[in-house]
Parts: C-alpha cells; sequence; structure tokens
C-alpha cells in the first residue's frame, strides 16, 4: 500500500527513450547541408554524432508545469556534434519530442563561444581505432625485438594500452602518453615500463607522429632512437618474466555457507513507475545522464518538495609519478561519460538478490542508441541499527525506537580502471544521502628510480600511485519553494560571570549563526575554517519560529587540491570548495563539461566564473555545489582491487527545524512497549 | 565450517561471572576490620562497596600465556569502597579467583595518592534516596501553593528530577542544580523551570542545604526566599498549562508492512563461546566493564593477533545555556558508568532478529551481582553495497567482486537522557572498525529569556542546548608484535621540471612520510593540522618491502574542545587530541576514571599527564588514543528522540601495506564470471 501517487509529470526529467534518440539522430542526418556522419568509425576529419541527451527544461517552466498546471515544457534533446571536416565543435537543442522539426546552435549561448575548439573532444571510437593502427605500425611494428625480449610480444600475444590525460601542456594541444601494460586481467597493475607520446591533433591521422618513448626509466626522442640504440646494446633492456595473475578476480576459495540475505517478507514498499519512485513518505524522479550520470529530480517528503535536483556532477583525480604518462595525469571523468559507464549491476554484489532494476538507453559515441540492462538498481535496504531509540528505566520503565530501513538508488560505473558506486539514500527522517564508494583497479606505473616519492610498491615492479579523488556533487535544494537563504551555524565559548558566584567566571558554549549574503562569502574553501553546521533556508518558519532548513553534513577525506597557479586548474575549480552556493541559472546547469578534460587550459566551464559575479544570495533559488574525495595513497591491500570501505565520501541532506518534530515518529516501522 | 577455533584462554579477559563476584563480597564483608556495608541503601556516612570488577591482568603476562604457554595470569578483581565513615575512597585488588584469599590497596600504585577525596564518589543509590526525601521535606513540602499553580503538583502528581554536573566549582564541592521535569515519558525535554542548588557535601545528609533555588528566569537565595516573594506576588508566576505528551515514543501509525529483513539462509558462519567470538577470519575476545563499556581483546586475522585492546573509555559533553544547572554541564559518562547501562537490547529494532545476544553480569552500586539479559549483540550483517567489484569492458570482459558482509559486535548504553550505540565492525577486508551513535533524548531547558543564545526552541517553552559529544577509544595495536612506530603520510605537491619538456615546470604531488619520535609530537591536537594517514607500523616488511602496519582513520564532527584555561579541562585533557599515542603502561589503563566527574578539578586520572614525560614511542608498545565526536546543536528534529543518522564518529582501522594483498581475495563470498 502507498502512500503517494506516482506522477505522471515526472516523465518531463525522464531520460530519451530508445525512439527520441533515433528520432533525434534521424532528424540530424536530414539536415543534408550539416554533412553529419554517424557511423562509429568515423574518422575525426569526419563530422561526427557524439552525442544525445535529454535537454533538460528551464526549471521555471518545469515548476510551471508540475505546481501550477502549466503547460508541459518543451522537450528536447541536445546533440553534440565533432566537426572535423570543419575543426570545431557544436552543441545543438533538437525538439519538440517525440518528432523534432527544429535545431539550434545553442554553442554561444551554453559556452560564450559561437564554436569550441575541435581539439577539445573526447577520443572516439573512431580515433582509437585509428590510434591502434598507428601504433601497430608506427611503434608495434618496428620494435619487434624489442617487444619480444623485454615483453614477449610477438603474433599470438599483444599489449594492452591505457592512455593518461591531459593530451599535451597547453590549449591546442592533443599529445598523449599512452602506457603499455601486460595483456592480463586488471591490466592496469602490469604496467610494462614502456610509454610511447603521441601527437594527435591532425584530424588527418597520416600527420601523427611520436613524439617521444620511455622505455625503463629513459627518454627517447623516437621510435627509431629507442630501436637504435637498443640494438646497439646502449640500453638497459627490460628482460621478460612470466607474470604471476594477481590482478585476476576468478574465486580462489569454494563457497562455504552463504552470507547473511535481505528479504522481503511482505513485499516491496517502494514502487518504480517509469522513472519515478515512491516509498513511503517520499517519491522522486530519476535520470541518468550520459555524462554526469545519476540525478534525481522533484524530490518530495509527504508530498512537499525539498529537492528540485541531485546530481553527480564530476569525478576527478589528480596523479604523482615520475613516469611520463602519469606525471601529469589529471582526470575529468565526465568528459569521458560517467553515465555511459553504467553497466549492468551484478545481483547478489552490487546490488541485493530483492532490489529492482530499472534498464537505460544512450546515445554516446555509438552509431545508435543502446540499451544498459539492469543498470539502475533500488531497494530498500535494513541498515542493521536502530534509526533512533530511547530505553528509560528512571521513572518511566519503557522502550520505544525503530530500525533504520531507507531507500538506496544506486548506479556502479566503471571508467577504466576504476568503479564508483553512487548511493542516493532516502531515510525516514526525512534525510538525504548522496555518497561515493571507489572500488576497481588503481592505476600504476613501473617501478623506476625514485618511484617511491609518489607511493608504495604493490607487485612485483609496480608502483601503486598516489592520487586524489575528488567528487562533486549538485544540490539544488527548494526549501519551501525557491526563494532560500544560506546560514551557517557553529559553537564558540564566551567567558561569563556565574549568576550565582558572581565574582566566578567560566567559559560557556553559545550558538553563533550567521547568513551569508553573497557568493564568494558562500564558497567554502577545504583549506579553510569551515562553519561546521551549513544551511539552505527559508524565511517560513516552523512551529517554534526558527526558519525551516535543510543542513548539508560533508564527510570527507579530500587530499590537496592542485594550486591555482597550474593552468590546468581552471577546469577543475569547483574542488577548490568543500561547499559553494551560488544563485541557480538554467545556464549553469553542470559544474564541469565534455569539453574539460581535453581543454583543461581554456575549459569550456570553468565553475569559478559562477561565483566571480558575486551575485547577492538572500532570497534566491540556491544551488549548492559540494565536493567530497579522498587522498589514495596506494598500498598492497589494494591488490587487486580497492575496498569500499573507508574510500568514500558524501553528504548528508539533514531536516533542521524544517519539521515542527522527527518525522519517524510516524512511521509504521515504530516500536513500543512498556512493563504491564 | 568455522576456519578458526575457538580459544579457552580467553577467559582471562572475561568479566568476572556471578560466582566470581558473589566471591568477592564475601570476600570483603569478611574483613571485619574494614567495616564495610553492602546495603544498596548505605548511607553516605557507611563504608559502601560500590564496585567490583575485573582487574585487567598485566599484558606481558597475559601475552606469555596466550602467546608462549607461560602460566595463567592471576585473576583478579578490583575493589571500590566508598569509606563514608572515614571520609575517603579506595580501590583493592582482590584474588585469586575464585575463591579469594588476599587484597591489597592498590590506590597509591594507581592514582598516586593513597587515598582519594570521598566528594569525588559517584552519587549512590543510598544518596539518591537521601536526596529524594531532603527535596521532598525542605523543598517540596515548602513550596506546596507554588508547585501547585505553576507545576499541578498534588499528592497523586510529582515532578521528576535531573541533575547537572559536575557538583560545583572547585576541588571538594559536592554542590549539585537539580533541574525539575514534568513526570511525562522523555522527561528530559520536560523542564518546568524550576532548579534547586543543593549542598549534599556532608556525609551527615541532616547537614544538607539548599543554596539557592532558580525559578522563571530568576535567582532566590533559599527556598524560604523564593516562597516568601511568590507569596507576596512579586515574582513573575509559572502558570500550569497541561502539556502535550511530545515525548512520547508509543507507536502512532499502525504497521503496514515490515521492511526488510536479514536471514541467514545457511546458519549463521560466526560462534560465539564463552566470551570468545569465530568469524571467519577473525577472532576476539570480549568483556563489558561497568565503567568504560565494551571492550575486545586479542583480535586476531589469520590467527595472527592485530590488536590487544579495542576499548570505548570515556563519552563526554560540554552544554551551553542561560539557566544554572545546564550552563556549567560537563558530563563524563565512565564515573556513572557507561557499561553499568548495557541493558536489554530489543531483536529488530536494535540489532537484528538473527543475531546472537549475550547476558552480561556485574556488580555495581548494588547488593549483589545482576544479570543483564541479551545486553550485547553480534550478528553478521549484508551492509547492502559491494566490498569491492571491477567491471571490465576494456580488452577484458569480466566481472569480479563480492558483496560486504561484516561481523558487528554491538552495546547500546542508555545512560539517562541519551542513548550510545557502540559498535565494532569486523570486515572481510582486515579492518576494524569503532563508532558510537548518539540517540535517545536530548536534555533541555527552560525558555528564558536569552535563552536563544544556546540553541534552539524545540517544544512550547522549551530550549535544546547546545552541546559538545566527545568520545573516547583505546586502540592498542599490536602489528607483528609489541614494538611498533607511529608513522604519519601525506601529499604536497612539488614543482617538477616536465622531462620531456625540461622548459616546462609542473606541479607534481608526492608523498610525504614521517616517523613521529616522541608522545608529545604524536598528541594531534583537534585544532592543529594532522597528516591525513596515521598508521601504527612494525619494523617487519610486507613482500614489497614496506612497513607493514594499519592506519588510524577518524571521522568526526567534533564542536570545540573546552578552553585549557577551565580547570575542568584537566578531567577531559584526551578530548584535545584527535589521536595521541602513548608507550603502553599497564597503570594507563584508561584515559578517564571514575573519580573524574566529581572531582574534574583534581581528576584521579588527567590524560595529558600520560604525555608528559614525553617518553620515546619508536620500537615501543604503543596505545592510540582516539577521539571522534559532534556538535550537537539540537533541532525540532530531535523530538522526540535524537536520530542516529549523522549523529556518530568512530574510527577505521585499515591494514596499510600489512598484508601482501587485499585478503578478500580469498573470501568464499567472491563472485566472478566472464562471458563464453
Ligand atoms: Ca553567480
Ligand atoms: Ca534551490
Ligand atoms: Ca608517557
Ligand atoms: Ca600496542
Ligand atoms: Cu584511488
Ligand atoms: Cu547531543
Amino acid at each position: 500500500p502507498l502512500r503517494f501517487k506516482h506522477s505522471e509529470r515526472s516523465v518531463v526529467f525522464a531520460d530519451l527513450t530508445r525512439d527520441e534518440y533515433v528520432q533525434v539522430q534521424e532528424y540530424m542526418l536530414k539536415q543534408k547541408d550539416l554533412h553529419i556522419s554517424t557511423s562509429q568509425l568515423s574518422k575525426p576529419s569526419e563530422n561526427f554524432l557524439f552525442l544525445i541527451d535529454l535537454s533538460l527544461p528551464k526549471k521555471a517552466e518545469v515548476l510551471a508545469y508540475l505546481d501550477k498546471n502549466g503547460a508541459p515544457p518543451r522537450r528536447e534533446a541536445t546533440v553534440v556534434v565533432f566537426y572535423g571536416a570543419k575543426g570545431y565543435i557544436k552543441e545543438y537543442v533538437v525538439g519538440p519530442l517525440p518528432d523534432p522539426t527544429d535545431h539550434r546552435d545553442v554553442t554561444m549561448e551554453r559556452y560564450k563561444k559561437s564554436e569550441l575548439p575541435i581539439t577539445a573532444r573526447t577520443v572516439t571510437i573512431g580515433e582509437y581505432a585509428l590510434l591502434f593502427q598507428f601504433f601497430e605500425t608506427e611503434v608495434m611494428y618496428k620494435l619487434g625485438t624489442l617487444l619480444k625480449e623485454s615483453f614477449n610480444v610477438d603474433k599470438d600475444k599483444s599489449l594492452d594500452m591505457f592512455e593518461q590525460m591531459p593530451r599535451g601542456l597547453q590549449s591546442g594541444d592533443r599529445k598523449t602518453w599512452v602506457s603499455f601494460f601486460r595483456d592480463m586481467s586488471g591490466l592496469y597493475i602490469h604496467p610494462v615500463g614502456f610509454e610511447v607520446l603521441v601527437n594527435h591533433k591532425s584530424l588527418n591521422a597520416s600527420e601523427w607522429t611520436v613524439e617521444g618513448v620511455y622505455y625503463n626509466g629513459r627518454y627517447f626522442e623516437s621510435v627509431e632512437q629507442l630501436k637504435h640504440q637498443y640494438d646497439a646494446g646502449a640500453v638497459d633492456k627490460i628482460r621478460y618474466k612470466e607474470s604471476p595473475d594477481y590482478g585476476s578476480l576468478k574465486v580462489r576459495t569454494k563457497p562455504l555457507q552463504t552470507g547473511p540475505q535481505l528479504f522481503y517478507a511482505q513485499g516491496k514498499r517502494y514502487s518504480v513507475s517509469k522513472n519515478h519512485v515512491v516509498y513511503l513518505d517520499w517519491s522522486f524522479a530519476f535520470g541518468l545522464s550520459s555524462l554526469t550520470g545519476m540525478r534525481v529530480f522533484d524530490v518530495k517528503f509527504r508530498d512537499e518538495r525539498i529537492i528540485y535536483e541531485l546530481s553527480v556532477q564530476e569525478a576527478m583525480s589528480v596523479y604523482g609519478s615520475v613516469t611520463p604518462g602519469m606525471m601529469l595525469t589529471k582526470f575529468l571523468d565526465s568528459s569521458i561519460g560517467i553515465g555511459r559507464f553504467a553497466h549492468e549491476l551484478v545481483r547478489g554484489v552490487d546490488c541485493p538478490h530483492e532490489a529492482t532494476f530499472v534498464d537505460t538507453y544512450r546515445y554516446i559515441d555509438a552509431p545508435a542508441p543502446i540499451r544498459f540492462r539492469n543498470s539502475i538498481c533500488i531497494f530498500e535496504h535494513n541498515m542493521g541499527q536502530p534509526l533512533r531509540r530511547h530505553f528509560a528505566d528512571f521513572f518511566h520503565n519503557s522502550f520505544g525506537g525503530m530500525v533504520n530501513s531507507a531507500l538506496v538508488f544506486r548506479t556502479i560505473t566503471a571508467i577504466g580502471n576504476y568503479d564508483y558506486m553512487w548511493d542516493f539514500i532516502f531515510y525516514q527522517t526525512g534525510a538525504v544521502e548522496a555518497k561515493v564508494h571507489a572500488t576497481g583497479y588503481i592505476s600504476s606505473s613501473y617501478m623506476v628510480k625514485d618511484a617511491q616519492k609518489h607511493g608504495h610498491q604493490v607487485a612485483d615492479k609496480v608502483l601503486g600511485n598516489i592520487h586524489t579523488h575528488f567528487i562533486n556533487f549538485k544540490v539544488d535544494l527548494d526549501v519551501q519553494g525557491v526563494k532560500n537563504y544560506f546560514q551557517t551555524k557553529d559553537m564558540n565559548f564566551v567567558n561569563v560571570s556565574v549568576p550565582w558566584k558572581p565574582d566566578r567566571y567560566a567559559m560557556v558554549p553559545q550558538l553563533v549563526e550567521n547568513q551569508v549574503k553573497t557568493e564568494k562569502d558562500a564558497a567554502l574553501r577545504y583549506n579553510s575554517k569551515i562553519p561546521r553546521y551549513l544551511h539552505i533556508a527559508s524565511n517560513k518558519t516552523n512551529r517554534w519560529g526558527h526558519q525551516r532548513s535543510y543542513r548539508l553534513q560533508v564527510y570527507s577525506f579530500a587530499g590537496d587540491h592542485l594550486p591555482e597557479s597550474e593552468a590546468e586548474e581552471a577546469a577543475m575549480s569547483w574542488a577548490r570548495y568543500k561547499v559553494a552556493i551560488t544563485k541557480h541559472k538554467d545556464l549553469e546547469q553542470t559544474s564541469s563539461s565534455l569539453y574539460s578534460q581535453n581543454n583543461m587550459w581554456e575549459p569550456a566551464v570553468d565553475f569559478s566564473k559562477y561565483i566571480e559575479d558575486n551575485e547577492n544570495i538572500e532570497n534566491e533559488d540556491l544551488v549548492a555545489w559540494v565536493t567530497a574525495g579522498f587522498l589514495h595513497i596506494p598500498h598492497a591491500e589494494d591488490i587487486p582491487n580497492t575496498v569500499t570501505v573507508g574510500n568514500g565520501g558524501g553528504v548528508l541532506l539533514r531536516p533542521h527545524n524544517y519539521f515542527d518534530e522527527d518525522p519517524s515518529i510516524h512511521s509504521a516501522d515504530a516500536v513500543y512497549f512498556s512493563p504491564g
């Protein structure tokens, strides 16, 4: 028996359907003047339809539709075309859906530039195919002897490649260090000590060049130079040695006895219909952006909207190494696509057996929309602890309490080596949690001189490199409407005279409250003293006269952020701030962008610019951008996989004087008894 | 099928049995020269046997017994006698058990004083009985009219009392502000605005006096003065008004549908025998001290000891208020007894239905040992997430992972208003977590002028007062033996020349490692910059040449610690430090003491003294003292009960180069598949 009904209107937030993707693709192909290709092996020199994704409707239109019976907003798609033939990138909005009839170039509107440089594009499967060919002919073919002696490469056995980013040192560069790994499971922890710098800036692959080679700790200007010196015996050779399969995840122990399982004795207490979930007092819409990943909208508790949008924005890592590939590595996953890699979730491992699984469809770097089976899971979990309880043995002998059962909304995105587990959790107290945990393989490098300045050895000749993880969430709370305030609360000790002994003084804790007026004051840097309580508040008050608010409680073990002196920092400026509050704008939809990774020096979106105009944030629609993360100093126990325990961060959104009392007191899970 | 056998030797850590308590009690009563009473209503002027508890054997003797087939250590009890007739407190060790034959005064050895001041004693049930009588005759009886008019008190209806601590302003004081509350469930959130200061220092209750009265925001020197002015109409009266039962935990909604439950399809994978637990690769002994609470010893993973002792030490809170009782309140729970209040756990709320429950026996402020049924629970929990997983779609298409099932060891202690949930969690990765969550009722005060400087209103005329929670854990890791080092690791950015473009510089993360030499350098203050990784390390190395270590990862939202300028701070000096490392000493068993609360100004144990001798901590037996906590600014949702979500802290003990690879790779829970 559900307490609230599903909302048909939640489809305004729904990802495009398979049919809609096809309709948009067909519409674009009909625009003959654009000369667009959708072949997966399109060359860089062609105009490639890279991405189709939902274009989120304007918030005001959505709210009018949801709350005031307004017209449904026009349903539209964002289309990204890599114009190889013209040397730039453009974004379009295509609509209305279904059956689109028009398109509009939104590049200027969204990025303040009429076009984006083609070098900023994501490497497509088409370009990868050419890169593999290039390596085959320009590197592997020329180094047969070395590859055989050092790595046992022959016609049956090859090396795997893993590339590092950014691709160069300045805007316009597209020079990538490619590192080679043994072709074994968990290749990322099997580096061999061989790396190649390829300049693939030209849209004509025949103009690509090798600009440097790294072998066993030494740099060479070209493949030929390495070959020549190697053949001349002037190079300290890596001698092939068979390597144990330590990256394997194969089961090494027979199952003995299954562990504890979850079951719903009386069925599910939540319901999923289309992209809408109803669970006890909660309801929300959901979606999965190919770029930024999972998100929920219109999150309501007891039919009151609390959150307009809660979404993953970016996952970033900065590495340290003495090896060339990883020395400058700074990954920005949304440029490859976070949601893109939300693959099938495994029952009993990724989510409990009883979970509800949802398929998603995506169109990114593909000739047609692709269905990802069971890529979202939703389940109610028994957290194994009381949500609240009290046992009274003084005066009133009684017990009251309830177990903590909460709804989990989850995707796991396996982007290359790492798997990020993303959870949004809905508690019966009215709290929502957004968190991430990392697992999967670490990135590693071949052990050379001074390598251990940057990490610990984790296998034979393998260094686990020190790196940071920074994750950004967008939290658009709407507390009793969109007009909100950002307030902080904390304590300080004040010296007061003791009233019944006035010559005595004592330090007594007081409450310190502050309302923050501007975006700059509300951008709370990680290396500054941050008030302990951060609130998005309404000027509406609860029964006791306090402003109704939600508190943001961030938990994070973040390392140091890249110094702002580095040009690449512009592409990750959101990570300066544990929490930053901005005035909501439809055009400030994301803190990062598809184009950030490959043009870090002049990124299409520099989050710090959202703050630079230092707008007033009193009685405005506010958005909180929250950064959590952790410093990762890899250790032997990261082999074969990093474990989730302790490797995560997130934010808890908790009602604070939002209600008049704890709403869980009305839960049907409550238990009470007293003697007699 | 258990992987490891139960250890019979774990009984060296076992709490006293019911018989042993009785034997010790009988032995003490036989010492006629001591004139000891065990009557629960013993008067303060009598010699009262307050406590019998296990006296932990010396670590060296235990290790010789466990590891080297040494003789079993002598089994002994600690006995605390409040010598009211003599005006001091003494501690004895009585042994051997069973059938003790001797006793030894250990007061000097343990506290560097031949006796402790009698004013430092915990208020016993005997003293409470006298206090209730005193209030009846000296306060209630005299204020009949006021109490009736203000609080509707008559022969059928009384007020409840809740006392504040410390009891006075300097050593030797025993002056307690007692606050009055409506006699309703959740009395702590029903303050009425009436408080009385009683001086009960004299061991003769007939000499007790009222030293002050507080009514509706005003101070009076005596009950008589209040009565006189009240009758004369010179006092702003509180008018009785019936109050809603907002503190009730009674169920307000009919159960609809039960939530998710845990079940063991193939039985339990752990076993509990006496005080010993075996679970997959883990084994440990456990106990429950009446004073400090739960603890585990001899924690082994794959038969290697990792932790000698992991124990709760203290729970402290500092409050702010304008009302006299709470203005100076600083609670130190171990002086009342944390373990003492580990009551029965409720199946399905406090612990899953399937959990194993263990009874405990205690002898504290009682005429005989008392059995506490089901006061510890032990269960394996499905954490609802993967412990690790990786999905490979590049090069090698496969999935490997395992669900996170872990063993939870739990007690919940309801000390007056608050319930602390204590968890020790044992993961299949070799990690152990110690954490605490708070629930139960907040402490509150009557709303008077300026009250909101110290908190928020949470009910009619009720202020939820700002306060801190600080929790201390003792973590005696023994990493490959007792000789260990304390090491820190962190990152910094270093400007390096880019090897393939030497005129370019870039900031690259490096690993910063440090070995800490002395106790003072290893006392890491909360308000200082603390390295991100803290390790207890052995000089034994793992396969890759790194020192085997366990990392302490503390998570905490602690408020500000009481300034050291305050005399009371000496009793809670452990809370200065997020982590402090000391050289292990049998005589530095606890960071706090039974005698701290009632003599905060000259506490029997001042933790900072453990550090003051600044011993060398290299290649020594090290103990980590970990403080976690949170700042609590109460809000409407704390009514009726604080919820556990977000209100906690703890420490994760994680292997870091301790193993050669993640031990969970050998778990029978692992899952793997690849296509075809
Ligand atoms: Ca702005
Ligand atoms: Ca908002
Ligand atoms: Ca010392
Ligand atoms: Ca130790
Ligand atoms: Cu990592
Ligand atoms: Cu609290």
